[in-house]
Protein backbone atom coordinates (compact mmCIF):
# COMPACT_ATOMS: atom_id res chain seq x y z
CA UNK A 1 0.00 0.00 0.00
CA UNK A 2 1.47 3.62 -1.04
CA UNK A 3 0.94 6.07 1.33
CA UNK A 4 0.10 10.06 -0.60
CA UNK A 5 0.47 13.03 1.13
CA UNK A 6 0.47 16.02 -1.54
CA UNK A 7 -2.16 16.83 -4.00
CA UNK A 8 0.32 16.84 -6.65
CA UNK A 9 1.02 12.93 -6.25
CA UNK A 10 -2.05 11.83 -5.91
CA UNK A 11 -3.59 13.70 -9.14
CA UNK A 12 -0.11 12.67 -11.01
CA UNK A 13 -0.35 8.81 -9.83
CA UNK A 14 -4.58 9.27 -11.03
CA UNK A 15 -3.93 10.31 -14.36
CA UNK A 16 -1.38 7.83 -15.20
CA UNK A 17 -3.99 5.34 -13.65
CA UNK A 18 -6.47 6.43 -16.41
CA UNK A 19 -4.53 6.56 -18.83
CA UNK A 20 -3.74 2.82 -18.43
CA UNK A 21 -7.05 2.06 -18.43
CA UNK A 22 -7.66 1.11 -15.03
CA UNK A 23 -10.64 0.94 -12.93
CA UNK A 24 -10.68 3.10 -10.03
CA UNK A 25 -12.57 2.42 -6.80
CA UNK A 26 -12.60 4.98 -4.37
CA UNK A 27 -13.71 5.25 -0.32
CA UNK A 28 -13.42 8.26 1.24
CA UNK A 29 -13.66 8.44 4.81
CA UNK A 30 -12.59 10.92 8.21
CA UNK A 31 -10.40 7.72 9.45
CA UNK A 32 -10.44 5.67 12.99
CA UNK A 33 -11.82 3.25 10.49
CA UNK A 34 -14.25 0.15 11.88
CA UNK A 35 -15.98 -2.37 9.46
CA UNK A 36 -18.59 -0.34 8.23
CA UNK A 37 -15.81 1.57 6.28
CA UNK A 38 -13.46 -1.84 5.69
CA UNK A 39 -16.79 -3.39 3.95
CA UNK A 40 -16.85 -0.37 1.22
CA UNK A 41 -13.30 -1.06 0.71
CA UNK A 42 -14.34 -5.08 0.25
CA UNK A 43 -16.52 -4.12 -2.16
CA UNK A 44 -13.91 -1.90 -4.18
CA UNK A 45 -11.20 -4.20 -3.91
CA UNK A 46 -14.08 -7.12 -5.64
CA UNK A 47 -14.64 -4.79 -8.49
CA UNK A 48 -11.87 -2.51 -8.92
CA UNK A 49 -8.50 -2.51 -10.31
CA UNK A 50 -7.05 0.13 -8.19
CA UNK A 51 -9.00 0.88 -4.52
CA UNK A 52 -7.96 4.33 -2.98
CA UNK A 53 -9.01 5.38 0.20
CA UNK A 54 -8.78 9.13 1.92
CA UNK A 55 -8.35 9.62 5.45
CA UNK A 56 -9.46 13.03 5.85
CA UNK A 57 -11.34 15.06 8.88
CA UNK A 58 -12.95 17.70 6.89
CA UNK A 59 -12.85 21.02 8.86
CA UNK A 60 -15.57 22.86 6.51
CA UNK A 61 -18.47 20.12 7.99
CA UNK A 62 -17.65 20.41 11.14
CA UNK A 63 -20.67 23.51 12.72
CA UNK A 64 -19.42 25.53 15.33
CA UNK A 65 -20.81 23.76 18.34
CA UNK A 66 -19.04 20.85 16.82
CA UNK A 67 -15.69 19.94 17.89
CA UNK A 68 -13.29 19.14 14.47
CA UNK A 69 -9.93 19.29 16.72
CA UNK A 70 -11.50 16.58 19.02
CA UNK A 71 -12.68 14.06 16.13
CA UNK A 72 -10.93 10.99 16.96
CA UNK A 73 -7.61 10.08 15.03
CA UNK A 74 -5.56 7.09 15.05
CA UNK A 75 -3.69 7.14 11.39
CA UNK A 76 -1.17 4.17 12.65
CA UNK A 77 -4.13 1.84 13.63
CA UNK A 78 -6.07 3.03 10.16
CA UNK A 79 -3.16 2.70 7.89
CA UNK A 80 -2.64 -0.67 9.41
CA UNK A 81 -6.72 -2.00 8.70
CA UNK A 82 -6.32 -0.21 5.25
CA UNK A 83 -3.57 -2.21 3.98
CA UNK A 84 -4.62 -5.03 5.43
CA UNK A 85 -8.24 -4.64 4.29
CA UNK A 86 -6.52 -4.06 0.24
CA UNK A 87 -6.45 -0.82 -0.13
CA UNK A 88 -3.99 0.13 -3.21
CA UNK A 89 -3.02 3.88 -2.44
CA UNK A 90 -3.76 5.70 0.90
CA UNK A 91 -4.30 9.23 0.09
CA UNK A 92 -3.80 11.17 3.65
CA UNK A 93 -3.46 15.13 3.09
CA UNK A 94 -3.38 17.48 5.72
CA UNK A 95 -5.66 20.42 5.50
CA UNK A 96 -3.36 23.09 3.74
CA UNK A 97 -2.85 20.42 0.95
CA UNK A 98 -6.88 20.91 0.11
CA UNK A 99 -7.61 23.80 1.08
CA UNK A 100 -4.43 25.98 0.63
CA UNK A 101 -6.26 29.57 0.50
CA UNK A 102 -9.61 30.69 1.02
CA UNK A 103 -11.85 29.17 -1.60
CA UNK A 104 -12.96 31.18 -3.89
CA UNK A 105 -15.79 28.70 -5.38
CA UNK A 106 -17.65 26.38 -3.11
CA UNK A 107 -20.06 23.42 -3.71
CA UNK A 108 -23.55 23.75 -2.21
CA UNK A 109 -26.42 21.18 -1.71
CA UNK A 110 -29.40 23.38 -2.19
CA UNK A 111 -32.07 19.97 -1.39
CA UNK A 112 -32.06 16.59 0.54
CA UNK A 113 -30.37 18.89 3.44
CA UNK A 114 -33.12 19.91 5.55
CA UNK A 115 -34.48 17.12 6.60
CA UNK A 116 -33.13 13.58 9.14
CA UNK A 117 -29.96 14.65 10.62
CA UNK A 118 -29.21 17.54 8.37
CA UNK A 119 -31.91 19.34 10.33
CA UNK A 120 -29.61 19.80 13.22
CA UNK A 121 -26.49 20.38 10.95
CA UNK A 122 -26.75 23.77 9.27
CA UNK A 123 -24.23 24.09 6.76
CA UNK A 124 -22.44 20.33 6.85
CA UNK A 125 -23.67 19.29 3.55
CA UNK A 126 -22.57 21.90 1.98
CA UNK A 127 -18.53 20.71 4.11
CA UNK A 128 -19.71 17.00 2.48
CA UNK A 129 -20.08 17.89 -1.39
CA UNK A 130 -17.51 20.58 -1.19
CA UNK A 131 -14.48 18.25 -0.14
CA UNK A 132 -15.79 15.21 -2.00
CA UNK A 133 -15.85 17.62 -5.60
CA UNK A 134 -12.27 18.28 -4.36
CA UNK A 135 -11.60 14.27 -3.69
CA UNK A 136 -13.16 13.03 -6.85
CA UNK A 137 -10.98 15.93 -8.86
CA UNK A 138 -8.10 14.64 -7.39
CA UNK A 139 -8.78 10.82 -7.47
CA UNK A 140 -10.57 10.57 -10.11
CA UNK A 141 -12.67 7.62 -9.34
CA UNK A 142 -14.82 5.18 -12.05
CA UNK A 143 -16.80 3.94 -9.02
CA UNK A 144 -17.07 5.57 -5.20
CA UNK A 145 -18.60 3.54 -2.51
CA UNK A 146 -20.69 5.26 0.47
CA UNK A 147 -22.73 3.20 3.16
CA UNK A 148 -26.16 3.11 3.31
CA UNK A 149 -25.84 3.41 7.66
CA UNK A 150 -25.85 7.29 6.53
CA UNK A 151 -28.39 7.20 4.20
CA UNK A 152 -28.66 10.95 3.85
CA UNK A 153 -24.93 11.55 2.83
CA UNK A 154 -25.64 8.97 0.46
CA UNK A 155 -28.80 10.78 -1.40
CA UNK A 156 -26.89 13.74 -1.11
CA UNK A 157 -23.50 12.45 -2.99
CA UNK A 158 -26.30 10.83 -5.48
CA UNK A 159 -27.82 13.93 -6.13
CA UNK A 160 -24.10 15.81 -6.13
CA UNK A 161 -23.17 13.52 -8.69
CA UNK A 162 -25.88 13.63 -11.01
CA UNK A 163 -26.21 17.54 -10.86
CA UNK A 164 -22.79 18.13 -11.87
CA UNK A 165 -22.78 15.25 -13.73
CA UNK A 166 -19.31 13.59 -12.40
CA UNK A 167 -17.87 10.46 -14.25
CA UNK A 168 -18.30 8.66 -11.11
CA UNK A 169 -20.60 5.92 -10.05
CA UNK A 170 -21.98 5.99 -6.62
CA UNK A 171 -22.26 2.38 -5.22
CA UNK A 172 -24.85 2.23 -1.99
CA UNK A 173 -23.59 -0.50 0.43
CA UNK A 174 -25.62 -1.97 2.63
CA UNK A 175 -25.20 -1.55 6.58
CA UNK A 176 -23.31 -4.03 8.33
CA UNK A 177 -25.01 -5.16 11.46
CA UNK A 178 -24.86 -7.45 14.60
CA UNK A 179 -26.13 -11.28 14.48
CA UNK A 180 -29.39 -9.63 16.31
CA UNK A 181 -29.50 -6.86 13.98
CA UNK A 182 -28.24 -3.88 15.58
CA UNK A 183 -25.97 -1.82 13.00
CA UNK A 184 -22.76 -1.44 13.82
CA UNK A 185 -21.41 1.43 14.56
CA UNK A 186 -18.00 2.91 16.62
CA UNK A 187 -20.32 4.40 18.86
CA UNK A 188 -22.24 1.35 20.09
CA UNK A 189 -19.11 0.57 22.51
CA UNK A 190 -20.79 3.29 24.68
CA UNK A 191 -23.54 1.60 25.85
CA UNK A 192 -24.38 0.27 28.75
CA UNK A 193 -24.93 -3.67 28.96
CA UNK A 194 -29.21 -2.56 29.39
CA UNK A 195 -29.19 -0.35 26.92
CA UNK A 196 -26.54 -2.54 24.22
CA UNK A 197 -29.86 -5.28 24.60
CA UNK A 198 -32.33 -3.18 23.86
CA UNK A 199 -31.08 -1.16 21.06
CA UNK A 200 -32.08 -3.94 18.33
CA UNK A 201 -35.01 -2.46 18.93
CA UNK A 202 -34.31 0.01 16.96
CA UNK A 203 -34.04 -1.83 13.55
CA UNK A 204 -36.86 -4.41 14.39
CA UNK A 205 -39.36 -1.35 14.83
CA UNK A 206 -38.06 0.11 11.71
CA UNK A 207 -38.65 -2.64 9.32
CA UNK A 208 -42.03 -3.17 10.88
CA UNK A 209 -42.50 0.48 10.51
CA UNK A 210 -41.87 0.30 6.38
CA UNK A 211 -44.78 -2.43 6.46
CA UNK A 212 -46.91 -0.62 8.21
CA UNK A 213 -46.51 2.16 5.95
CA UNK A 214 -47.17 0.03 2.61
CA UNK A 215 -50.35 -1.42 4.31
CA UNK A 216 -51.76 1.78 6.78
CA UNK A 217 -49.82 5.03 5.61
CA UNK A 218 -47.29 7.19 7.56
CA UNK A 219 -48.69 7.90 10.79
CA UNK A 220 -49.59 4.76 12.09
CA UNK A 221 -46.34 3.92 10.67
CA UNK A 222 -44.11 6.56 12.50
CA UNK A 223 -46.28 6.33 15.46
CA UNK A 224 -45.62 2.01 15.75
CA UNK A 225 -42.05 2.91 15.78
CA UNK A 226 -42.36 6.25 18.63
CA UNK A 227 -44.14 3.54 20.83
CA UNK A 228 -41.38 0.70 20.03
CA UNK A 229 -38.47 3.37 20.77
CA UNK A 230 -39.96 4.83 24.02
CA UNK A 231 -40.41 1.40 25.59
CA UNK A 232 -36.73 0.96 25.96
CA UNK A 233 -34.33 3.64 27.54
CA UNK A 234 -33.49 5.89 24.90
CA UNK A 235 -34.70 9.13 23.96
CA UNK A 236 -35.95 9.14 20.25
CA UNK A 237 -34.57 12.60 18.38
CA UNK A 238 -36.25 11.63 14.92
CA UNK A 239 -38.27 9.26 13.37
CA UNK A 240 -39.40 10.12 9.95
CA UNK A 241 -40.39 8.67 6.41
CA UNK A 242 -39.76 10.59 3.33
CA UNK A 243 -39.19 9.71 -0.53
CA UNK A 244 -35.25 8.54 -1.06
CA UNK A 245 -33.10 9.89 -3.01
CA UNK A 246 -35.06 13.05 -2.67
CA UNK A 247 -35.79 13.38 0.77
CA UNK A 248 -39.37 14.88 0.56
CA UNK A 249 -42.37 14.28 2.34
CA UNK A 250 -43.85 11.15 0.39
CA UNK A 251 -46.84 11.86 -2.15
CA UNK A 252 -48.87 9.23 -3.98
CA UNK A 253 -45.93 9.03 -6.96
CA UNK A 254 -43.18 8.36 -4.91
CA UNK A 255 -42.20 4.28 -5.20
CA UNK A 256 -39.18 4.23 -2.95
CA UNK A 257 -38.69 5.52 0.63
CA UNK A 258 -36.61 5.63 3.56
CA UNK A 259 -37.96 4.91 7.15
CA UNK A 260 -35.11 6.30 9.75
CA UNK A 261 -34.71 7.16 13.73
CA UNK A 262 -32.18 8.48 15.62
CA UNK A 263 -32.30 7.68 19.25
CA UNK A 264 -30.21 9.13 22.31
CA UNK A 265 -28.67 6.55 24.68
CA UNK A 266 -26.84 8.20 28.03
CA UNK A 267 -23.35 7.84 25.92
CA UNK A 268 -24.58 7.84 22.32
CA UNK A 269 -26.54 8.48 19.73
CA UNK A 270 -27.50 5.62 17.32
CA UNK A 271 -28.59 6.32 14.07
CA UNK A 272 -30.50 3.69 11.42
CA UNK A 273 -32.58 3.20 8.45
CA UNK A 274 -34.53 1.28 6.29
CA UNK A 275 -34.79 2.17 2.54
CA UNK A 276 -37.55 0.02 1.07
CA UNK A 277 -40.03 0.03 -2.31
CA UNK A 278 -43.68 -0.18 -2.99
CA UNK A 279 -43.43 -2.07 -6.30
CA UNK A 280 -47.27 -2.13 -7.06
CA UNK A 281 -50.51 0.44 -6.54
CA UNK A 282 -51.64 0.09 -3.20
CA UNK B 1 -15.47 17.34 -37.08
CA UNK B 2 -18.29 15.45 -35.42
CA UNK B 3 -21.31 16.98 -33.99
CA UNK B 4 -22.49 15.27 -29.89
CA UNK B 5 -25.18 16.35 -28.59
CA UNK B 6 -25.70 13.47 -25.52
CA UNK B 7 -24.52 13.83 -22.15
CA UNK B 8 -23.80 9.95 -22.64
CA UNK B 9 -22.46 9.96 -25.61
CA UNK B 10 -19.30 12.91 -24.71
CA UNK B 11 -18.99 11.40 -21.23
CA UNK B 12 -18.06 7.89 -23.09
CA UNK B 13 -15.89 9.57 -26.13
CA UNK B 14 -13.85 11.71 -23.39
CA UNK B 15 -13.23 8.58 -21.44
CA UNK B 16 -12.11 6.80 -24.27
CA UNK B 17 -9.51 9.94 -25.27
CA UNK B 18 -8.18 9.99 -21.91
CA UNK B 19 -7.66 6.20 -21.60
CA UNK B 20 -5.58 6.48 -25.07
CA UNK B 21 -3.50 9.26 -23.30
CA UNK B 22 -4.80 12.28 -25.58
CA UNK B 23 -4.11 15.75 -24.48
CA UNK B 24 -8.04 17.46 -24.64
CA UNK B 25 -8.48 20.62 -25.26
CA UNK B 26 -11.35 22.60 -24.46
CA UNK B 27 -13.23 25.91 -25.97
CA UNK B 28 -16.48 26.23 -23.93
CA UNK B 29 -19.06 29.01 -25.65
CA UNK B 30 -22.34 30.28 -26.11
CA UNK B 31 -22.07 30.03 -29.88
CA UNK B 32 -23.25 32.88 -32.44
CA UNK B 33 -18.78 32.81 -32.47
CA UNK B 34 -16.52 35.23 -33.55
CA UNK B 35 -12.80 36.21 -33.84
CA UNK B 36 -12.43 35.58 -30.49
CA UNK B 37 -13.37 32.48 -29.80
CA UNK B 38 -11.58 31.13 -32.90
CA UNK B 39 -8.66 32.42 -31.22
CA UNK B 40 -9.16 30.37 -28.83
CA UNK B 41 -9.81 27.27 -30.93
CA UNK B 42 -6.25 28.17 -32.73
CA UNK B 43 -4.61 27.86 -29.28
CA UNK B 44 -6.17 24.77 -28.55
CA UNK B 45 -5.40 23.10 -31.97
CA UNK B 46 -1.83 24.17 -31.66
CA UNK B 47 -1.70 22.53 -28.35
CA UNK B 48 -3.87 19.65 -28.27
CA UNK B 49 -4.38 16.61 -29.72
CA UNK B 50 -8.40 17.26 -29.84
CA UNK B 51 -9.88 20.14 -29.57
CA UNK B 52 -13.28 20.13 -28.01
CA UNK B 53 -15.78 22.89 -28.35
CA UNK B 54 -19.07 23.19 -26.37
CA UNK B 55 -21.80 25.60 -27.59
CA UNK B 56 -24.56 25.85 -25.04
CA UNK B 57 -26.18 28.72 -23.98
CA UNK B 58 -26.60 28.10 -20.11
CA UNK B 59 -30.20 29.49 -18.97
CA UNK B 60 -28.18 29.47 -15.08
CA UNK B 61 -26.41 32.36 -16.17
CA UNK B 62 -28.47 34.76 -17.34
CA UNK B 63 -30.13 37.54 -14.50
CA UNK B 64 -34.49 38.06 -14.84
CA UNK B 65 -34.06 41.24 -16.52
CA UNK B 66 -31.22 39.30 -19.20
CA UNK B 67 -32.95 37.29 -21.54
CA UNK B 68 -32.30 34.06 -22.25
CA UNK B 69 -34.38 33.60 -25.06
CA UNK B 70 -33.47 36.40 -27.40
CA UNK B 71 -29.70 35.72 -26.93
CA UNK B 72 -28.25 35.31 -30.49
CA UNK B 73 -28.09 31.57 -32.06
CA UNK B 74 -26.76 30.23 -35.50
CA UNK B 75 -25.60 26.72 -35.41
CA UNK B 76 -25.40 26.42 -38.66
CA UNK B 77 -22.95 29.40 -39.42
CA UNK B 78 -20.94 28.08 -36.35
CA UNK B 79 -20.79 24.60 -37.11
CA UNK B 80 -19.24 25.56 -40.42
CA UNK B 81 -16.56 28.02 -38.51
CA UNK B 82 -15.79 25.82 -35.71
CA UNK B 83 -14.97 23.11 -38.09
CA UNK B 84 -12.77 25.32 -40.53
CA UNK B 85 -11.15 26.41 -37.68
CA UNK B 86 -10.40 22.86 -36.50
CA UNK B 87 -12.40 21.42 -33.72
CA UNK B 88 -12.55 18.18 -33.93
CA UNK B 89 -15.63 17.54 -31.37
CA UNK B 90 -18.35 20.25 -31.27
CA UNK B 91 -20.79 19.54 -27.94
CA UNK B 92 -24.33 21.09 -28.60
CA UNK B 93 -26.07 19.64 -25.81
CA UNK B 94 -29.93 20.34 -24.89
CA UNK B 95 -30.99 22.77 -22.09
CA UNK B 96 -32.71 19.36 -20.71
CA UNK B 97 -29.67 17.54 -21.53
CA UNK B 98 -27.10 19.38 -18.85
CA UNK B 99 -30.16 19.97 -16.81
CA UNK B 100 -32.35 17.08 -16.55
CA UNK B 101 -33.69 17.39 -13.61
CA UNK B 102 -33.71 20.29 -10.38
CA UNK B 103 -30.44 20.29 -9.03
CA UNK B 104 -29.92 19.04 -5.98
CA UNK B 105 -26.19 20.37 -5.81
CA UNK B 106 -24.95 23.98 -7.28
CA UNK B 107 -21.80 25.55 -7.41
CA UNK B 108 -21.13 28.73 -5.96
CA UNK B 109 -18.97 31.51 -6.97
CA UNK B 110 -18.18 33.12 -3.55
CA UNK B 111 -15.91 36.04 -4.15
CA UNK B 112 -14.31 37.71 -7.37
CA UNK B 113 -18.03 38.41 -8.20
CA UNK B 114 -19.18 41.54 -6.78
CA UNK B 115 -16.73 44.16 -9.14
CA UNK B 116 -16.93 45.04 -12.39
CA UNK B 117 -19.86 43.37 -14.89
CA UNK B 118 -20.41 41.20 -11.89
CA UNK B 119 -21.54 44.04 -9.51
CA UNK B 120 -24.65 44.64 -11.71
CA UNK B 121 -25.26 41.13 -12.65
CA UNK B 122 -26.05 38.97 -8.82
CA UNK B 123 -25.96 35.22 -9.57
CA UNK B 124 -24.16 35.44 -13.04
CA UNK B 125 -21.29 34.12 -11.91
CA UNK B 126 -22.66 31.24 -10.05
CA UNK B 127 -24.44 29.55 -13.28
CA UNK B 128 -21.31 30.31 -14.63
CA UNK B 129 -19.35 27.72 -12.31
CA UNK B 130 -21.98 25.55 -12.20
CA UNK B 131 -22.22 24.65 -15.93
CA UNK B 132 -18.55 25.02 -16.38
CA UNK B 133 -18.29 22.21 -13.83
CA UNK B 134 -20.52 20.15 -15.37
CA UNK B 135 -19.10 20.82 -19.39
CA UNK B 136 -15.04 19.57 -16.97
CA UNK B 137 -16.69 16.59 -15.95
CA UNK B 138 -18.11 16.02 -19.24
CA UNK B 139 -15.43 16.72 -21.29
CA UNK B 140 -12.61 15.98 -18.76
CA UNK B 141 -9.95 18.44 -20.67
CA UNK B 142 -6.71 18.75 -19.47
CA UNK B 143 -6.69 22.33 -20.74
CA UNK B 144 -9.23 24.83 -21.69
CA UNK B 145 -9.02 28.41 -23.03
CA UNK B 146 -10.45 31.63 -22.04
CA UNK B 147 -10.41 35.00 -23.54
CA UNK B 148 -8.36 37.94 -21.42
CA UNK B 149 -11.24 40.44 -22.64
CA UNK B 150 -13.92 38.94 -20.04
CA UNK B 151 -11.07 39.34 -17.40
CA UNK B 152 -13.20 38.67 -15.21
CA UNK B 153 -14.86 35.20 -16.19
CA UNK B 154 -11.15 34.52 -16.24
CA UNK B 155 -10.67 34.79 -12.69
CA UNK B 156 -13.31 33.42 -11.13
CA UNK B 157 -12.60 29.88 -13.72
CA UNK B 158 -9.02 30.02 -12.24
CA UNK B 159 -10.79 30.39 -9.09
CA UNK B 160 -13.04 27.61 -9.62
CA UNK B 161 -10.46 25.10 -10.91
CA UNK B 162 -8.08 26.17 -7.65
CA UNK B 163 -10.56 26.06 -5.13
CA UNK B 164 -12.30 22.51 -6.82
CA UNK B 165 -8.54 21.37 -7.87
CA UNK B 166 -10.28 20.32 -11.06
CA UNK B 167 -7.48 18.30 -12.80
CA UNK B 168 -7.61 21.15 -15.90
CA UNK B 169 -5.52 23.46 -16.80
CA UNK B 170 -6.94 26.97 -17.53
CA UNK B 171 -5.73 29.40 -20.46
CA UNK B 172 -6.02 32.68 -20.52
CA UNK B 173 -5.42 34.32 -24.24
CA UNK B 174 -5.00 37.35 -25.24
CA UNK B 175 -7.74 40.19 -26.63
CA UNK B 176 -7.66 39.74 -30.06
CA UNK B 177 -7.56 43.66 -32.31
CA UNK B 178 -8.40 45.70 -34.37
CA UNK B 179 -5.42 47.40 -36.04
CA UNK B 180 -6.38 51.11 -33.77
CA UNK B 181 -6.27 48.66 -30.83
CA UNK B 182 -9.84 48.33 -30.47
CA UNK B 183 -11.04 44.80 -28.99
CA UNK B 184 -12.80 42.81 -31.02
CA UNK B 185 -16.31 42.40 -30.45
CA UNK B 186 -19.36 41.29 -31.96
CA UNK B 187 -20.79 43.99 -30.55
CA UNK B 188 -18.82 46.85 -32.26
CA UNK B 189 -20.78 46.68 -35.70
CA UNK B 190 -24.03 48.14 -33.71
CA UNK B 191 -21.20 51.59 -33.11
CA UNK B 192 -21.92 54.51 -35.35
CA UNK B 193 -18.62 55.49 -37.48
CA UNK B 194 -18.62 58.43 -35.25
CA UNK B 195 -18.30 55.89 -32.16
CA UNK B 196 -16.03 53.25 -34.16
CA UNK B 197 -13.78 56.34 -34.93
CA UNK B 198 -13.40 56.92 -31.22
CA UNK B 199 -13.97 53.81 -29.44
CA UNK B 200 -10.06 52.96 -29.69
CA UNK B 201 -9.68 55.63 -26.43
CA UNK B 202 -10.70 52.89 -24.25
CA UNK B 203 -8.02 51.07 -24.58
CA UNK B 204 -5.47 53.47 -24.74
CA UNK B 205 -6.38 55.69 -21.89
CA UNK B 206 -6.69 52.13 -20.11
CA UNK B 207 -2.48 51.36 -21.26
CA UNK B 208 -1.52 54.77 -19.77
CA UNK B 209 -3.92 54.24 -17.06
CA UNK B 210 -2.00 51.55 -15.79
CA UNK B 211 1.24 53.39 -16.30
CA UNK B 212 0.16 56.47 -14.20
CA UNK B 213 -0.84 53.82 -11.39
CA UNK B 214 2.59 52.34 -11.26
CA UNK B 215 3.71 55.68 -10.93
CA UNK B 216 0.93 57.30 -8.94
CA UNK B 217 -1.37 55.49 -7.40
CA UNK B 218 -4.99 54.55 -8.34
CA UNK B 219 -6.79 58.11 -8.21
CA UNK B 220 -4.80 59.95 -10.76
CA UNK B 221 -5.21 56.23 -12.90
CA UNK B 222 -8.69 56.15 -12.67
CA UNK B 223 -9.23 60.17 -13.02
CA UNK B 224 -6.86 60.03 -16.49
CA UNK B 225 -9.04 57.49 -18.03
CA UNK B 226 -12.18 58.65 -16.95
CA UNK B 227 -11.32 61.74 -18.39
CA UNK B 228 -10.04 60.37 -21.88
CA UNK B 229 -13.55 58.67 -21.90
CA UNK B 230 -15.53 61.68 -21.20
CA UNK B 231 -14.42 63.20 -24.07
CA UNK B 232 -15.78 61.41 -26.53
CA UNK B 233 -19.27 60.28 -27.18
CA UNK B 234 -19.67 57.09 -24.53
CA UNK B 235 -21.24 57.53 -20.93
CA UNK B 236 -18.71 55.19 -18.48
CA UNK B 237 -20.69 52.30 -16.61
CA UNK B 238 -17.44 51.67 -14.52
CA UNK B 239 -13.55 52.13 -14.66
CA UNK B 240 -11.82 50.21 -12.03
CA UNK B 241 -7.95 49.09 -10.80
CA UNK B 242 -8.17 45.90 -8.95
CA UNK B 243 -5.90 43.45 -8.06
CA UNK B 244 -5.84 40.18 -10.38
CA UNK B 245 -6.89 37.52 -10.37
CA UNK B 246 -8.00 38.07 -6.95
CA UNK B 247 -10.04 41.18 -7.92
CA UNK B 248 -9.78 43.34 -4.74
CA UNK B 249 -8.84 46.94 -3.46
CA UNK B 250 -4.79 46.75 -4.08
CA UNK B 251 -2.91 46.48 -1.52
CA UNK B 252 0.74 47.56 -1.20
CA UNK B 253 1.17 43.58 -1.26
CA UNK B 254 -0.27 43.03 -4.65
CA UNK B 255 2.19 42.70 -7.38
CA UNK B 256 -0.33 42.02 -10.22
CA UNK B 257 -3.67 44.27 -11.48
CA UNK B 258 -6.30 44.55 -13.91
CA UNK B 259 -7.41 47.86 -15.03
CA UNK B 260 -11.19 47.72 -16.60
CA UNK B 261 -14.07 49.72 -18.18
CA UNK B 262 -17.56 49.43 -19.55
CA UNK B 263 -18.23 52.22 -21.99
CA UNK B 264 -22.05 52.32 -23.18
CA UNK B 265 -22.32 53.60 -26.52
CA UNK B 266 -26.02 54.43 -28.12
CA UNK B 267 -26.37 50.67 -29.25
CA UNK B 268 -23.28 48.66 -27.46
CA UNK B 269 -22.09 48.75 -23.97
CA UNK B 270 -18.35 47.52 -24.61
CA UNK B 271 -15.48 46.30 -22.30
CA UNK B 272 -12.33 46.01 -22.33
CA UNK B 273 -9.17 45.90 -20.01
CA UNK B 274 -5.23 45.68 -19.44
CA UNK B 275 -3.21 43.37 -16.96
CA UNK B 276 -0.37 44.37 -15.59
CA UNK B 277 2.09 43.99 -13.15
CA UNK B 278 4.73 45.74 -10.93
CA UNK B 279 7.80 43.67 -11.20
CA UNK B 280 9.72 45.70 -8.53
CA UNK B 281 9.06 47.48 -5.08
CA UNK B 282 8.41 51.47 -6.36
Amino acid sequence: MKVITTVKEMKQIASDLKKQGKIIGFVPTMGFLHEGHLSLVNKSVSESDITVMSIFVNPLQFGPGEDFERYPRDMKRDQLLAEEAGVDLLFTPEVTELYPVEPSVTVKAVSRTEVLCGASRPGHFDGVVTVLSILFHLVQPDKSYFGQKDAQQAAVVDGLVKSLHFPVEIIPVHTVREEDGLAKSSRNVYLSDEERQEAPVIYQSLKSGADIYISHGIEPAIEHVEKQISAINGEIDYVDILSYPELKVPTHEDRRFIIAAAVKFKQARLIDNVIFSIKEEI
